[in-house]
């Protein structure tokens, strides 16, 4: 990989030769993946970008961990739709909010990026079978890049996942645990098995290609924007892959060339369980937190990636603002009303998260606003049912109707 | 409309000015969009389409009955992956098959596109509100589309339409009445509101401009099959809406000089509801039936576009062949497991009929065949866990894990 320096430990700072299945540093320090900037501005502009055709992550190549003669795996991810969310911005107060939908993604999450990553890495080592722990995202978007990928899947989810996710696990084929416990213990049960059968392993974090997927996102908004910076861009936290994720790419665009600032991060965590948040506040080490949110996803109280997470929040001079579970609710009720997208409830957290700043006067009235969804709505069914109510019921007949919504 | 005729009566022949609220003929007829295809090849190519920059269904606005001047409304449609599945056609015996994934639009299935053709002529026209009926995916994407372009909506479903879609329906804000009947009584209650409050009509048959909305997957497909036409192009079939509008979109392709052929479609409907296929195979009139599958989407015992559907099927020298409810659920697993796609039971309807005729010996070795999945499989997630069946559980615990497993 010509674009590819090495994979330096976040923690030591000690520094490896990029292989395909390399995992943590020998300190237990997550690594970083460090790249050749004066190359990649040589193999990238906004030039070959806008005569690019590609529309999937893929086009970000030049910018992405692989080798020159790697052919991409998985499913067609990337190339999501970002929508200016006008009348959301004049209700809140902001200038200009964009709204960038990742849970059209083919397993309908962001992790899709992540996972096409993993199997692509994968696929390039020769590896015929790979492995992760989720709260669920991770887990379905990579059993399903690997089913289209041919490679077979051992994947564990703490048995609380919700049912969508269960389902997209069982129908790809994946050899599924489900572990009777937290997502750490699911975690620990995962890296015992991985560990002892010597199988790929997709556990964020773990393994430090899994972000350098999900940055995509992040050159994806900036390049939709036109390479104009915003000024935010709020994500949803829990494990904190997908943020140190997002920064990278901004980081990436930067360094490349491409932009000429990197936004500030806005970190938003659910109150009942907010580890990352806690840690940037208090400026003390991150510790251990339950995991009391209905928001899934982001339920994590030993964040895999806090070390990436905290400096990204940090560097981009980022602010931190915690949601309550009712904040979540109204959030994924009211971007669905008023901008067309339905996220799950970790999906929407971001939204939730901007929306309270916003009331509470604490962002610029001028400034320009992103904020991600990471995952579909339709994810987690029982839960927006019950958040949205149930529809009228009625007989065939004009009167009935015009009664109960007050017409007649 | 530089490009568009007339709309013409299916039935009768009569012909009227493409008025942007026009719904049916006065004989009952559905319209047909009548265009003028020797001005659209001066406005289409597979060079200007090369050169477009717009990914969503709009880049065939060419082909499209809107104004020149209309900025097309609702969410960002279209541009959904096509998929070579190699290791489903070597099982199957075929030359070449393709899965075109539509269920990863906005809002998960392809009515997104009559959708969005939906709420821009409702803007088109002025309205305000406007209204349907549906199985339920129609509903939901309309709500979506709405949402986005700020409308007003009422809509009606049958009571037994899965969650995911009452909770998309009831999550976008609409006014939604789960009609206590079938599809049929629905649909009637629906028009007898239309017609007393007059607000745009959404219904598909009904409003002809939403099967031009429906085309643009055909577009699409053999866009992204470098314009080398398929042999069988395999569709869902309730409404007959869907097929319709596949057709239409590969008729515009080959009348405005793009494709040398028109494909043979395969019609694929569920044994315990096909009034389309009976007709074509009789050769008799369709008849209604009774609604006797699990895969909502196509359970339409009286379709509202037969007319169009049937010469569809018959003008494309296409084949008729209709599947149980356990042939939809195991094309839902092969599909998911063998090509990553999870689509929903409707979704895959068209798979279980390909995988029907290939296995019975009835289709062509040499023949390159399209597949379209019209909805994802998150929207019927009951259905789905019934199907796939449930995760090992398991404690934090590698012997346990490797005894249910069988790797110990």
């Amino acid at each position: 990989m010509k674009n590819v320096k090495c994979c330096k430990c976040v923690r030591c700072g000690k520094e490896y030769p990029a292989a395909p299945d390399i995992t943590t540093c020998e300190c237990g320090g997550i690594l970083d993946v460090i790249y050749d900037y004066e190359y990649i501005k040589t193999k990238i502009s906004k030039e070959s970008l806008a005569q690019c055709g590609d529309p999937t992550m893929w086009r970000y190549r030049a910018m992405l961990p692989i080798e020159e003669d790697t052919v991409p795996q998985g499913l067609r991810v990337g190339g999501s739709p970002i929508y200016e969310a006008d009348n959301i911005a004049r209700n809140l107060g902001i200038k200009k909010l964009y709204i960038k939908d990742d849970g059209i993604n083919p397993t309908s999450s962001l992790k899709d990026r992540a996972s096409a990553m993993a199997v692509t890495k994968a696929v390039e080592a020769g590896y015929r079978t790979i492995a992760c722990s989720s709260t669920g995202n991770a887990a379905s978007s990579l059993a399903g890049n690997a089913a289209k990928a041919g490679l077979k899947t051992y994947i564990f989810v703490p048995d609380r996942a919700p049912k969508g996710k269960i389902a997209q696990l069982m129908m790809f084929g994946a050899n599924l645990t489900a572990v009777r416990g937290t997502y750490e213990e699911t975690f620990e049960l995962s890296k015992k098995a991985i560990d002892k059968y010597g199988w790929y392993n997709r556990n964020a974090a773990i393994n430090p290609y899994l972000s350098e997927g999900k940055k995509t996102v992040a050159h994806e908004i900036l390049e939709q924007l036109d390479f104009e910076t915003p000024d935010y861009v709020a994500v949803s936290v829990g494990d904190g892959c997908t943020i140190a994720g997002v920064y990278k790419g901004l980081y990436d665009m930067y360094m490349a060339g491409l932009t000429d600032k990197i936004p500030r991060l806005i970190s938003v965590q659910a109150e009942g369980c907010c580890p990352i948040n806690t840690a940037v506040i208090t400026g003390e080490p991150w510790t251990p937190q339950e995991e009391n949110t209905y928001a899934d996803s982001i339920a994590v109280g030993v964040p895999r990636n806090a070390d990436k997470a905290i400096k990204a929040i940090i560097d981009s001079d980022g602010i931190c603002v915690n949601v309550s579970d009712d904040e979540i609710r109204a959030a994924q009720r009211y971007l669905a009303k008023n901008a067309g997208v339905f996220g799950e409830p970790a999906g929407v957290t971001a939204a939730a998260g901007l929306i309270k700043l916003s009331r509470e006067g604490k962002l610029d009235k001028d400034a320009t606003i992103v904020s991600i969804v990471t995952g579909n709505g339709l994810k987690d069914i029982e839960s927006a049912i019950q958040n949205c109510g149930a529809p009228v019921s009625c007989g065939n007949d004009l009167e009935e109707f015009e009664e109960k919504f007050g017409l007649a």
